[in-house]
């Protein structure tokens, strides 16, 4: 009997898998096309819709919480799509004995995640297992939004686009993963957790031709990278130099045996956008208090379709696989 | 210390209490206003918002499972805003070790459940977390949805107005606690779980003068009834001898040790119609499938204001008071 594994649920060709198998065979729709949120129009309306699960452990880390998280996630999903976020949803999923003081700690930084962004939490439920049937508490929040620019979606890569990445690598993953096994002390590492509300409506607001966004989470640029160019059926070259990765972070992946392209980022935007508007992108990016180490990583090809390469310092190129096997659970 | 408790999870005054304490006092706006759904309004669109998780155990029960309850739920509440469902999200949160399997059987059931009320499952999320971390499978479902008629609130019940409930109560939660406690094998019993959509779309686009409804769940309708009474500020008057129970229910309940006005229901709707349009409206829900067995329960009186009251068949009258201290975790 096929059982569900820890690897079906870390962003790589296993969630993949079990997606395509257990849910779009059955509930695939034109809205259901493999972006991180669905687009609806209703009226003269385009509207966005996603949501995400958060289970993360430690729920308290630095840089952030659960609770940011959860804000953070579901709006930068709303602004993959083109999207200014409007409404979120919050429902929790609470083990019996959580103290109501750390309930109150994440609810309070929900609060400031979602007013640093502009959206409201206009609704919530809250559901309380026995001990032992949940561990202390799980957070899912849904959002919608309104495009702001229709047709945004990890299908739209064109060939010649440049790929800008907001900032360094690794920092949500590596943060989470120190944290959990007791080792973050001495080490100045932080969860890069944000909302990048701000920064992704001044690109669409200035009308400069964004074509694709993700946010790198689960599976890291890696598995955002390798969907992308599977979608839109094109080559991404990389050019590994320009991937920013923090000594500390590389450190960390270094003594995980993690590669730090495989690791989540919980406040980072790949962003695909015609050669023409890259530079005027690019600034922007870098004026947003996110994305001041934001650079172009790479540049869209024509083929071979669906495949992601890395030029390394030395020259050399590799093809960065999608994640695969692994076993990181819980870091989102 | 204080810590969540499972009665803050039952739908009683506890739960009313911490949302209070730890949500409200710090989302307060507009939308946040204590209905099941959030309305919205976004250019001349009104939209309704709802989230939910669902949690019940057994997942699979006589007359439905999980996946249903979790489609019926999200579009009941949707309807209660005077909203028809357009769009839903499904996020899983999955215990590693669960047969694929089982949560293709419960997709199979949200994908019926939604096709019945024309509703789409445009988006979703996959969360594995490790043994021991979860309880087989949780589920979260989202519903957005088109307001048909604008103002229709737990807030807006008014003097004078027909109480509709469609069909007898406590068949969900008998069902569900029986389950439990393996002793369901010679009873008929089985859980009410049902999407509403077809005869509240009806009502609404009827034109009746729908004032407020409510879908009875955690806490009955005990919990459901005391809050619009507040919500409102009417004196709410039910006739004991109206409200439906079926006798295998009764027994159940008897047995349990539980009051029927307070287990939950998945396929009911309370209804407060001006009494104009009452016989019109109840003509609708026994017109359908699910409302065969709907009747007028009572009507709104204008106080005291915040209060139920029962009248029994013997004349005699009580205060219905909100569930307290009940402790039925996973009902949903």
């Amino acid at each position: 009997m096929d059982l569900v594994l820890l690897s079906h649920g870390a962003g790589g060709l296993e969630m993949s898998a079990l997606i395509d198998k257990v849910f779009l065979s059955r509930y695939g729709n034109a809205a259901f096309k493999g972006d991180d949120s669905a687009t609806l129009q209703l009226g003269a309306q385009h509207l966005a819709m996603t949501t995400d699960s958060y289970v993360v452990t430690p729920i308290f880390f630095p840089g952030g919480d659960i609770g940011r998280l959860a804000v953070a996630g579901t709006v930068n999903d709303l602004l993959t799509a083109g999207a200014r976020p409007l409404a979120l949803s919050a429902s929790f999923i609470i083990e019996e004995g959580l103290p109501i003081a750390t309930l109150e700690r994440i609810a309070q930084s929900m609060r400031e995640t979602a007013a640093e962004c502009g959206a409201a939490i206009v609704t919530g439920d809250t559901k309380v297992v026995p001990r032992g049937s949940a561990d202390q508490v799980f957070i899912t929040t849904t959002g919608v939004g309104e495009v702001l620019r229709v047709g945004v979606s990890g299908a739209a890569a064109a060939p010649g686009d440049k790929i800008i990445l907001t900032g360094s690598v690794g920092d949500h993953g590596a943060t989470v993963m120190l944290a959990r096994e007791g080792l973050l002390e001495g080490t100045s590492l932080k969860s890069d957790a944000a909302p990048l509300a701000a920064m992704v409506i001044n690109l669409l607001e200035q009308g400069l031709e964004i074509h694709a966004m993700r946010d790198p989470t689960r599976g890291g640029i890696a598995s955002s990278l390798n969907e992308i160019a599977r979608q839109s059926q094109v080559l991404l070259e990389i050019e590994e130099s320009a991937v920013k990765v923090k000594p500390g972070v590389a450190a960390a992946c270094e003594a995980l045996g993690l590669d730090v392209f495989k690791v989540a980022n919980e406040g980072k935007m790949l962003i695909f956008v015609a050669p023409k508007d890259a530079e005027k992108a690019l600034a922007i990016v870098r004026s947003s208090p996110y994305g001041e180490d934001g650079g172009i990583i790479g540049e869209v090809k024509a083929g071979p379709p669906g495949r992601v390469q890395v030029r390394t310092a030395i020259g050399t190129a590799r093809i960065l696989d999608p994640p695969s096997g692994e076993l990181l659970p819980r870091i989102c």
